[in-house]
This record gives C-alpha cells, structure tokens and sequence, in this order.
C-alpha cells in the first residue's frame, strides 16, 4: 500500500464515521448539529487521526480498533479550534479560508457546538462497535481527557492567550498533548504496552508537533494561503512566536534537527513505521 | 442516620475530592485552574451529587463508589453554569449571589474553564481509585456523555436560546436529562441493572427535575434572593417561562402533580429511599 492509498483509506473511513455520529444523527437541535458538522468537516489535515491510524498500522492494530480513537481525537481538536477562534479568545473570523463556526453561526452556537464534540468523543470510546477490551477504552479514556483537560491542550492555550516566554512548552501543551495522544491511542488499540515502544513513538511526536509548529509560526509571516488565516495574525495580536523569539534562520535549524530526531526514534519501532515517516514528512512539507 | 447528616456526609466526601482534583492538583496554568475552583466551589446546592450518593445509599452501593459519579456529574454541571452565563449566551453576570466566572476572571478564562471541567470529569470516572469494575466505569462514562452532549444537556441549551414554546421538553434535555443521569449512575454505583427499578428512579428524576424547573421560574418572578440572579432576568431576555405560558396557578398545581408522581415511583424501590424523598422535598422547599 502507497502513502497515498493510505491517507485516502483513513478519510473515507473518517468521513463514514463523521456520517454515523454527526450527520445522519437525530440530534434535537437543528442548528446544533449543523454548527458541529460545519467545524468538524471543514476541511482540516486529520493529522491526528493519520497519526492514531498510521501508528495503529506500525503496530498492527486491526483499522476497526483504531477508528474510535482517530474520530475521537479529531473530534476534540475540532472543538479546540471553535473556541480557539472565539472572540474573547483569538478572534479569528477565517478558519481554514472559511468562516468560522462563530461567523457562520453565531457565537452561542459555536460555544454549544464545541461544547457537546467534547462529550461525543468519550462517547465514541466508550461505545462505538469496535472489539476493544473494556480496559483498552478506559486507558483510551484516559490518554483522551488528560491530553485534552488541564494538565494538556487547555492549560496550553490558558498560556497562550495570557502570553509567556516559555513557547516551547506552552506548544507542548497546546499541541503537543493530542499529538502525542494519537500515537498512544495508536499504540493502545495494537494493545502494545512495551515501554521502549511508547517511549519511541512520544519521541516521534513531541518533535514533529514542535517542528510543525515552527513550521506554522513561519508560515504565518511567509504565506497565508497555506494556513487559510489571515496573513500575520499573530504579528497583528502581538503573540510571540519562535520566529519572533529566535529567528528566522534559528528556528530553521531548529525543525531540522527536530525532523531528523524523529526518524532516529522511529528506528526502534519496527518495519511498519513508513506512514508514520511519510506523515512526518507531508507534515513538515518535505514533498508537494 | 439522618438526612441532615447524609448530606453534611455527601457534602464532606465532595470537598475533599474537589480538594484532590482541583486545588492540589498542579495544573500548569494558574488562572485556569482558579477560574476552575471558583466556578465549582461557588456554594451551590450539589443536587446532582446528592442524588447519586442517595439512589446509591437506596440500591446499597458502597460511598466510595458513589464518589466518582458524584463528582464527575457535578464538573459537568459546573462548566454547563460556566458557559450559559457568558454574555453570547444568557449574558447573567451573577451567579448565586457572586460574580459569574467570566466577571469574576475574563470571558476567555471562563470558556477554557468550562472546557477543562469536561474531560476532568470523564477522566475521574476512568481513574478514581474505586473498585468499580471496568463495565461499570464505562457504563458511568455512557450516561454521562449521552446525558450531557447533544442528545441531552447541549441540545437543550440550543433550544433555549433559540427560544421555543416546547419547554417541557426543552427542560427535560437542559436539566432533566443530567438529573435523571445522577440516578442512572447511582444505580450503576449499586451495580443495579434490573429494568424496573431503572424505570422507577427515571420516573422520580423526571418529575423532581421538571417540577423544581416551574419552582425556579416561579422563583424568578417572585424571588431572586434564593437563585442568586437578578430578579425578572427571565422576564427581560424575554424567555418563555412554565409560568408566563401555563399562568401561576397552574404552574403550582402541576408542581403537587409531579412531585405525587415522584413520591409513587419511589414506593417500588425499596426500604432505604428515604434520602430520595427528603432531597426532593428539599428540593421542592417543602421543609426549611
């Protein structure tokens, strides 16, 4: 099987289970469901179900195991971003070149809309029909809400909005938590507990996420149509960002190494790791 | 034991698990975590605990396992209070008497630490040190997600906001719903799967929810010492309420009905629902 085939696997897969839990559902509210489905379809990467099913594959974790996790994760990053694009919080009216959930709905249906991701993707875990054991969905339970909660992702953007120096750590927690995650979901529906295992695949993702983060804060100052936002939105709100902090060339190096590092973690895993190095690499946009 | 001391008990068991879970909890963000106490220790009546520890006392759970549900229901609870006073949505800058946590911290704060509450409490009800069986803590996880998501507590919000004249059925999502999930979890604390008695609590739930809901409405108009919020906020977001759509009367009258009706369900289940009956007369202020 090509990358290709793959990735093209994984959306169709998605868009399925996007189809069971959002679309054809008989949710009471109407504009509810629409805003859900809105923010959730909106074109994104699925970075982080890539992940869960390309370390699923490394792993050999049968597609069926690792769908709950992968829509599960996407589900909650997609919340991430309606909040994220919220007035109060980074008020951005673009998200992936189009409105975002608040200016296509409003803004109470865009908090609602983030509001009721959150509890289906627990609910996914805990119920969708996949032949997990019970104790792989709790530990999928576990890995979700503390990358998700307050030691992860919304302590990251609390730090974040209130402005730090410390970026590498607050990206660590902003985006690193559910990048992370994914692996160990990955890892958690191949019921692969070996400890060098998980080391190596957390490695791996620490260092993309990071890289990939570099690679956004360039790109905001170098080109927005890639981003779909608006062009220097973060020069605009005064966020520092690795460029800003350590310059243009410096950050540069510094996803290089970040890049290379990863490839060396993936060397203890296996030979099933090509999707994850191909992830890495469409990631970090090593190839068109 | 008496009810005073059952609750003073239920009340005692609470703070110390919020003491474990929020305040001595290191969570890399400070404001986030403060916003997070002040919005859960914000003195409320712990109804939804309460009636958790209570079916659990009825169905003969031991406490401990009654700890996790009992907390979980509460956060959940707490961030849905979070986020429905935000000025996008019923815009109350009061909360029992006290700033609201976005008056109280920023809009921001407040979003992200409704966001926080949520995975907090499914991660509680996957890791809590009870011996709950892991069907069981899945099974608490399923109530909870269905009850607070969009086939439950969201959609009712939504349908609030939108303004509807189906407040029954408005409120039996809004509020109904988490209410008759604290009885539903109670029993899974007991490990009580028979049907009847299922059926039993549900009934009880639905009617002390919908009756307290017409009480607060008739509080709203007559009372705002006792809800905490402004007085006739209702009247001025021009809400439809049981009172101004059924008139005074007949909204007192059909609370009598659903509280008789509470009272019948609870006779088939056993010897030990006296916290039941006394936490709905609680409810109902028929007792001071």
């Amino acid at each position: 099987m090509k990358f290709q085939e793959f990735t093209d696997d994984c959306q169709h897969r998605l868009d399925k289970l996007f189809n069971v839990y959002l679309k054809n559902s008989t949710i009471p509210a109407k504009k509810l469901q629409d805003a859900m489905t809105y923010a959730v379809l909106n074109g994104g990467k699925r970075i982080r179900p890539l992940l869960v099913y390309a370390t699923g594959y490394a792993l050999n974790a049968s597609t069926e195991n690792s769908d709950p996790p992968a829509i599960a994760i996407e589900l909650i990053h997609a919340y991430s971003l309606i909040h994220d694009d919220l007035p109060a919080m980074d008020n951005s009216d673009l998200r992936r070149g189009k409105p975002a959930c608040h200016k296509a709905f409003d803004e109470a249906t865009a908090i609602l809309a983030g509001d009721a991701l959150q509890p289906l993707a627990f609910e996914i875990l805990a119920t969708h029909p996949a032949t997990l054991e019970d104790s792989q969905r709790l530990a999928m339970i576990r890995i979700l809400s503390d990358a998700s909660g307050y030691q992860g992702m919304v302590s990251g953007q609390a730090l974040d909005l209130a402005g730090t120096d410390a970026i590498s750590e607050m990206y660590q927690l902003k985006t690193g938590a559910l990048l992370i995650a994914s692996v160990k979901l990955g890892a958690v529906a191949a019921n692969v507990r070996d400890k060098k295992t998980l080391t190596a695949l957390e490695t791996f993702a620490k260092n993309i996420g990071l890289a990939f983060q570099m690679q956004d804060d360039l790109l905001d100052i170098e080109d927005s149509a890639i981003t779909g936002k608006p062009k220097g939105l973060d020069t605009a709100n005064k966020k520092i960002t690795f460029p800003s902090l350590l310059g243009i060339e410096k950050t540069r190096a510094m996803i290089e190494e970040l890049y290379s590092e990863s490839l060396t973690a993936l060397k203890t895993i296996g030979e099933k790791t090509l999707f994850l190095k191909e992830l890495a690499e469409a990631l970090l946009q090593r190839k068109k």
